[in-house]
């Protein structure tokens, strides 16, 4: 084994680090890990070798050095119906901190360019284990197997980057040295060398969720860690196995430059130890992030005062239609977005708001009522076959969404109902398509609250204005990770961006093509805002990493 | 008047906001506000012109409108005695949050460079009244003259340009517009175009300082008026001139520009209004910018939950004396270190460590009893002229400072005692020289305690390593803005480096000249760290600026 220093990473990916940021800076489309789970791209073998090195870690203990754990662990199910049988060491949260807090000194003299160097050699190894990664995301998450290759691999990976290139970056803008001389009236001018030391503001925390463990754990993970914060990875217990592999590279490329692998922990917890709590009020954890529910997001925001606290919770994504000049597109477009991962992404569209006298199309006016219809035709059509169904659908995750597919049609008019799905390829499965239901704007109590999973309503407004009015309202007051709208006005688009810069959320406009509003591409989509409650922080701007270093000055007389 | 809209100011001032973004870039000295008061840089009349503007505005109302006012309130006193009998309109919260918020989307819709152009004007217009605000900080802070005009002029203009830059360039990182192109297989690529907007966090409240107005106040003004924030600008009951007199002028030019005036008030309390908490916890304010007291600046982190805090409270500057190869000039160094203002600086060193096995100088070793001594030497040497020493010293700004003043020797051996100065220029002013005592590690609950004021420590460890060690502890525990290290031992260096960077404090090495620790240069050095409880912020990097600002998307089909 050829062992480099994480000097010598950074300049072995120097030059891709450099084309990141010019990707950054452009915001045009750039990926550096290919999203296509093709043979030419990943190679021959590289899927029958995922899926065996995937098949090898059920059933037993995962290869991984916990410091100061006790016993083993095991918490996750297979949404595809798997016996997974993986089992990890139990964490010990005094122990992850000693161990953490002892790390740091070594990390913090690594400095910015060799964190970087070290952050970019995890995720090119990661990227080569995107097979075993995808197999590992499907059967912790419910994401169809592609899916789960794409948004738990290659484009988690791309966020990491982002986020490392982002703290990278911003960590440099002060220079390590500079030379002050200030001249002064009819003498030598007075002369200082200044050094300037990034400082990493403590131990990290990183709380992972059930439905997107890469693509939502990795911008914190990387942020921190290039930063100089040593990172406690804890995964949600129903997700541990994507974080655990991604931890476990993390620690073999840290040991492999020399570094202690503490720098990077992996807290897997017994239901009930709330190991979360006791990491996120320690005061020697002073960053934290977490993506899952308002509540214990919340509970953060209000509890972990020593830490800097980045959230991505859960909010009420809405759409306003208006009118469209491509009505067929916009269905399709809507029908997609409902039924990618059955709804189970902090991005898909909840609120539908449809104004009472209809709305124009290219294809003749449109009631509420017949826009119902036909976007419950939409669905039907891209779902109509089981086999195909259950590649965009995934399964379910857990039985709070169950729960509430059944509760919510009782709120107003079933539009489409959410019904079973059987893959012939997936007979253990939970499948289910999205339940759309009607309901008026008087109904506020029931679409203000979040209805994660498959469930939306087609909630009928005054007008255009008024649904203007309640996007603002509702976003402001519960937040949201997206919005849209439709509309051939002019006016109605120049109103719905004023809305949306007044409500703090992202805005698409008339999709009906292959872009969706759950999906953001890293180094040019910000995911989040921080300017309504659904998060605290976008990835991956200069907010999002520069609250979690300070820059050290020491001067001299040159 | 010929007015220029804030396109056009940018385009006046962008050559300046360049030069000055290459400053930070590079921290180089420089500065664009000159620092001295010569008739050769302001002007053959400006002293005089300056003073007559001052006068004229003694003994009777204040000029200037605030929105929703109700009579008239002054609370000024001079610490030089000078009856200033200045009045202002007494503030009513709520009418300032609706005004600030009415103005809000009209500066939203104005856009970065034009912020940028209105502030660069604001601060040019300032920099032309250099002379009136000497007077008015001399009176209201005790500042002697020259050190008024440098602190509160020219020195605070750099800082407020300094935030302005940083402002600017964060918030136009990320391009206003972008077209991404993702290349699809056999086909035509996806293309969207991409808008970005820079949304203010909401309402911004500045509270001020009775020591530095304007220095500490103008980094959290400009950097919130540049992000968008309209700011509402709440004095020191002590000392409201400075700071209503930049209010006027930002009103000035914003009304000139064509931009409601509102988007800076200012917000002048009867004492026992206690506007500042009222303010502070109203749900429109979200970004807060304070300077002063411990106590209220904990207090707003606790309570202020809807806002991002950026506070700047007092801390233990710590000097650790090992040992020097020019005992005068270290002498010399510290002794106008602690007269400074007399020490009504929160960068004034306040603990002196001193191992007990004395300290080695080319002047030969020195037990601490006979550094004592020598440092007292040194500031009667300094101090010895009444008019040169009052000169330094200024006059003591209230009450607190002389209690203060009065309490400290019964806690240890006086090394020198506090005098008086009588300056017959000054009949009327209170002027102290420092107060130094000498106490043992075992008083560690006196030192401990921030002593705001010309009072200082002189503390026997049992070594230099024994210094290192409590001045670790106590700085983490306790903060600080300033540390220093006298020592000719590179080993010794290095390690104060280390304890510098964990106790998270800037760090000034073996001072011997023209520089001194309580002073830091604007585009140059960072003023506080935010890694130790003195400060949640540095006078200016990014963090300072990247929470004020969100970053908000739309796209569309291209």
């Amino acid at each position: 084994m050829t062992t480099l220093s994480p000097a010598e990473l950074y300049e072995r990916h120097r030059d891709l680090l450099d084309r990141a940021r010019t990707a950054l800076d452009t915001r045009e489309y750039w990926s550096p890990f290919p999203e296509s789970p093709s043979k030419s791209v990943y190679g021959e073998s590289a899927a029958a070798d995922g899926e065996a090195a995937f098949r090898a870690l059920l059933g037993k203990p995962f290869p991984i050095e916990v410091p100061g754990a006790t016993g083993q662990v095991g918490t996750e199910r297979s949404p595809y119906g798997l016996d997974l049988g993986v089992s990890y060491p139990r964490a010990d949260p005094e122990a992850l901190l000693a161990a953490a807090g002892a790390a740091l000194p070594q990390w913090r003299a690594v400095g910015p360019q060799g964190r970087a160097g070290v952050a970019v050699e995890i995720l090119r190894r990661i990227n080569a284990r995107s097979f075993e990664m995808a197999h590992a995301v499907q059967h912790t998450t419910g994401q169809a197997f592609v899916m789960a290759f794409q948004a738990g691999g290659p484009h988690a990976q791309d966020r990491a980057l982002e986020a490392t290139v982002q703290a990278f970056t911003e960590s440099v803008r002060i220079p390590g040295a500079a030379r002050w001389e200030k001249p002064q009236r009819g003498g030598d001018p007075l002369a200082m060398d200044k050094t300037f030391t990034v400082v990493p503001r403590g131990v990290a925390l990183m709380i992972g969720c059930t439905t997107f463990p890469t693509w939502n754990g990795y911008p914190g993970l990387f942020a921190s860690l290039v930063t100089g914060n040593p990172v406690i990875v804890k995964p949600h217990p129903g997700a541990v196995l994507p974080l655990a592999i991604s931890v476990q590279v993390a620690r073999e490329v840290l040991a492999e430059a020399g570094i202690d692998p503490n720098v990077v922990t992996l807290a897997v917890e017994e239901p009930g130890d709330e190991i979360a709590k006791t990491l996120a009020t320690d005061p020697r954890v002073r960053v934290i992030d977490f993506t899952g529910s308002s509540e214990f997001g919340n509970w953060l925001e209000l509890n972990a005062r020593q830490a800097v606290v980045y959230t991505e919770k859960s909010g009420l994504n809405t759409v306003i239609v208006d009118s469209t000049d491509d009505y067929k597109g916009m269905l399709r477009n809507l029908a997609f977005s409902l039924s990618l991962y059955s709804g189970q992404m902090c991005t898909t569209p909840q609120n539908l708001l449809v104004p009472a006298d209809g709305i124009e199309t290219d294809a003749g006016h449109r009631s509420p009522e017949e826009f119902g219809a036909d976007l419950a035709g939409a669905l039907g059509k891209l779902l109509g076959d089981p086999a195909r169904a259950a590649g965009t659908l995934g399964a379910i995750v857990n039985d709070g969404v169950r729960s509430r597919l059944e509760e919510a049609p009782s709120y107003g008019t079933v539009v489409r109902a959410s019904e079973p799905v059987d893959d012939p390829g997936n007979p253990d499965a939970t499948i289910r398509t999205p339940l759309v239901v009607r309901l008026s704007a008087s109904d506020e109590k029931v679409f203000t609250s979040e209805w994660f999973g498959p469930i939306s309503f087609l909630v009928t407004t005054a007008s255009t204005e008024d649904s203007l009015r309640l996007f603002r309202d509702t976003v402001r007051r519960h937040g949201a990770l997206t919005a849209s709208v439709y509309s051939t006005e002019g006016a109605v688009i120049e109103a719905a961006r004023e809305a949306a810069l007044d409500a703090g959320v992202h805005l698409s406009e008339n999709l009906t093509g292959g872009v969706f509003v759950n999906q953001t591409a890293a180094f040019s989509d910000l995911h989040g805002t921080g300017a309504n409650p659904a998060a605290t922080a976008a990835y991956a701007d200069a907010a999002f990493v520069t609250g979690r270093f300070f820059v050290l000055q020491s001067r001299r007389h040159a």
